[in-house]
């Protein structure tokens, strides 16, 4: 093994990435939105393009708001997104432009940069992915199990809790502690062979 | 702080967040590419959509490979560029569905999910983009810093290097250990109240 080479413990790598995986059963112990709001303010240092941050997230706690998350999820997600302690609704902000003043005021009128929707659109959807990543590892760094799914009606989900908003969901992450058989069988990763080269 | 709610180390969290920074220069300290295999080898593990790992990187040393990518930079990325130990491109892979029967072999014909050509562009985008995180807080938990830039001619970089390839390069990261300067104070981040909601 190389450990040695990160400035991180073995058993921080473990929890970040080794031995972590996507929780698909949770026990009943709570997560109170208080926990996700600490990660939150940690992920959110994050690089992002010129500082854009798009990334928001709607908290979706037991009860009637989560009966109506539910009824747009896939499939085998629906049980998955039912039971789970807290969801968090991964969304980005195509409105993220009109806090670039505040958020990158080292030039003038940063708001200016991203006035073509379409493009505005896809800076939204690759930094919030970019966030959605940090947000991930923060999950895991605070000892919660993270579930990100693709899998439910966007379009539903948008009309559902965003109907108000310049927010649009991205991905659908069940938080808890790993439950009963909470996951398959480790899955094959690329070798690095295949997945880097040099020049 | 809440810091005793991370069950990692206060250390570790500044190390991967709230201490970590953009470096936009970095001292002589020879970045070996075998440390970028390494980080990858743990980020690897990181989730994806039905785990299809669309990243994938080429690494660019100091020499004549650097010269013909700094040459695709944009503004004052190019001289960050040219001065980094290591560079890595980043790249998605939009032929990432050729592998997912080995990557994905719980289903039948993995593959047959991803055929729409540009719906597979997009979920190679989106899934490299999580990994990008990944891949960021993995550079950092191995004491590495890391320059991410968008700056940059992307049609230039894959018409250079990415020809014979499905790959399009996303974002090129310098890599190494901070030098004089290496950043600009913290820029303000979005507010809680502001980026999370709940129902």
């Amino acid at each position: 093994m190389t450990d040695h080479s990160f400035l991180l413990s073995d058993a921080a790598i473990d929890v970040l990435f080794r031995e972590a995986r996507t929780a698909n059963t949770f026990t009943d112990e709570p997560v109170p939105a208080a926990r996700v709001h600490e990660v939150f303010d940690v992920v959110k240092y994050g690089p992002t393009a010129m500082n854009n941050q798009p990334m928001r997230l709607l908290l979706v706690e037991q009860g009637p708001g989560r009966d109506r998350l539910v009824q747009h999820m896939g499939g085998s997600n629906a049980a998955k997104t039912a039971t789970a302690p807290l969801v968090a609704v991964i969304a980005a902000d195509t409105g993220f432009h009109d806090r670039m003043d505040q958020h990158f005021p080292i030039v003038d009128d940063a708001r200016s940069f991203f006035l073509d929707e379409g493009a505005r659109a896809e800076q939204a959807v690759y930094n919030t992915a970019l966030q959605t990543g940090y947000f991930i590892l923060g999950l895991r760094a605070a000892g919660l199990a993270a579930g990100p799914m693709g899998g439910f009606d966007r379009a539903g989900v948008d009309a559902e809790f965003f109907a108000d908003t310049t927010w649009t969901s991205q991905l659908v992450v069940n938080i808890g502690h790993p439950g009963v058989d909470s996951w398959f069988d480790r899955l094959p990763r690329i070798s690095t062979d295949d997945a880097i080269r040099a020049v």
